[in-house]
């Protein structure tokens, strides 16, 4: 029950969708908060505990924790309870699902709202309206525990997207998990800096361009850490790509070579006119 | 006269600061752009003949060619004429200026405004006000130049901040520098999989992970490569870091090493908390 997860429940509760709503957290503050906010109304001692009764179950966790979330609860599902959640990264707990569930149904879902928050006490129900919600259904889905996952996202207003899982792990590598890779490593090399920079605090505030290009690397690390080691197919050759050109750039300045600097710079500056049409 | 020039044009004279605006530009269609806008009521033959009479002297050009155009104006400057620029890096050109300028008198200008935006089509009168403009006067600077510098930026409604050259391009090495090397990198880093985004554009729109992390690699190559040129001993102790902890991430996800990519991501998280207090 983190912010994802907090944010879903508030929203699910405030479209009508959801009666009671039992959570469960390893960090039982986070659990009383939840409580105390109105994200669930009732406290479980375990998953499995938490999801007995449910026609519908939330995973909320970090990407690496879900396949064994999922082995959790999967003796106290209902027959026909629909298991969906809300990880960046498809094809690894599929494949899992496929197999693994002997009681209700796994329908991988990935709702693209929310920003750099973290926390249960950050949740906003107002997140997922008009923001895609990708559905990666197992091959063996059934069609209400299909009908079940898309009425609950498009019912807190997302548009439903159904794509392969493999596209959708490609797609996130570049759109989205390469700029947190990005964002982490410029925030982490300014460390030598911020003695410096916190002593101008008083000459001038933080520029956009920082502001901007560092903003996701407010997010959770652990959610992140197991994003890039759950994509890592898709994320490696990117990420060897980004060290290639920021080497490139440093290779240029350091050699005073206006003209190899031009090469990486005008590249970067047609592929963002690509990336992103404005 | 691009887009900052230009902008620093009209807001002169929407603030009622300038008379006649002569324009000099190396390309005549931006001079053309520029006299059909308004923001220049002449256009001149040469970057010497546009400053002849004229009090004040807006250089704004990319910081490589800010040398030479100083030493192309100075044998039309009159005695008491005062000369500004916008560059974004400051120590080299004020050393020249405080030795090459036989008439008139140079003050070294930054207004921390803009975005991403190219052409003295996008001028924009309304991006100084409230926004920080340094000044780096030179050593032997005349009270009367000072005073002219401080009255046009604060006239269009900046912040004056007077700063010592070396620890203005420190400043910004970390502040803004950095981060264009970091979004120009990610947005070339992701050249080889535009076909496949562009194929998915049906799907999903961009992110706005993606939106944000590359939005000012949409800025002039030419500008930023002077840029990173001529601060090139503040920028590359940075940029090695920046590849450095590219490098660490990659590491850490080839190897499923888990701790290791905490260790980077909640250093870079713990910097962006420090760096941009929200």
């Amino acid at each position: 029950m983190g912010y994802i997860g907090g944010s879903a429940a508030l929203a699910g509760k405030r479209a009508g969708l959801l009666g009671r709503v039992v959570g469960y957290d390893l960090d039982s503050e986070a659990t009383a908060t939840a409580l105390r906010n109105g994200v669930i109304d009732e406290p479980a001692a375990s998953a499995e505990a938490a999801v007995r009764e449910a026609s519908l179950v939330l995973l909320a966790a970090p990407v690496g924790s879900l396949q064994g979330l999922l082995t959790d609860v999967a003796p106290g599902l209902a027959p026909d309870a629909t298991v969906v959640d809300v990880g960046s990264v498809k094809s690894a707990l599929l494949a899992t699902a496929e197999s693994g569930l002997t009681s209700g149904q796994f329908v991988g879902c990935h709702p693209m709202a929310g920003a750099e928050f973290v926390g249960v006490e950050a949740a906003d129900a107002g997140i997922f309206s008009g923001r895609v919600c990708f559905l990666c259904p197992p091959r063996n889905a059934r069609a209400e525990a299909l009908a079940a996952a898309r009425d609950f996202w498009a019912g807190i207003g997302c548009r439903i997207v159904a794509i392969e899982p493999e596209l959708h792990d490609r797609l996130m590598a570049a759109q989205s998990h390469l700029p947190h890779v990005a964002a982490f490593a410029l925030a982490a090399a300014l460390a030598a800096e911020l003695p410096f920079l916190d002593s101008t605090t008083q000459v001038a505030s933080p520029t956009t361009s920082l502001r901007d290009t560092t903003r996701i690397a407010a997010s959770g690390a652990a959610v992140w850490r197991d994003i890039l080691l759950a994509n890592a197919s898709h994320v490696l050759p990117l990420v060897e790509q980004l060290r290639g050109r920021v080497e490139e750039i440093g290779r240029a300045v350091a050699a005073g070579d206006g003209a190899a600097l031009d090469r990486v710079l005008l590249a970067g500056r047609a592929c963002r006119q690509r990336l992103v049409k404005e």
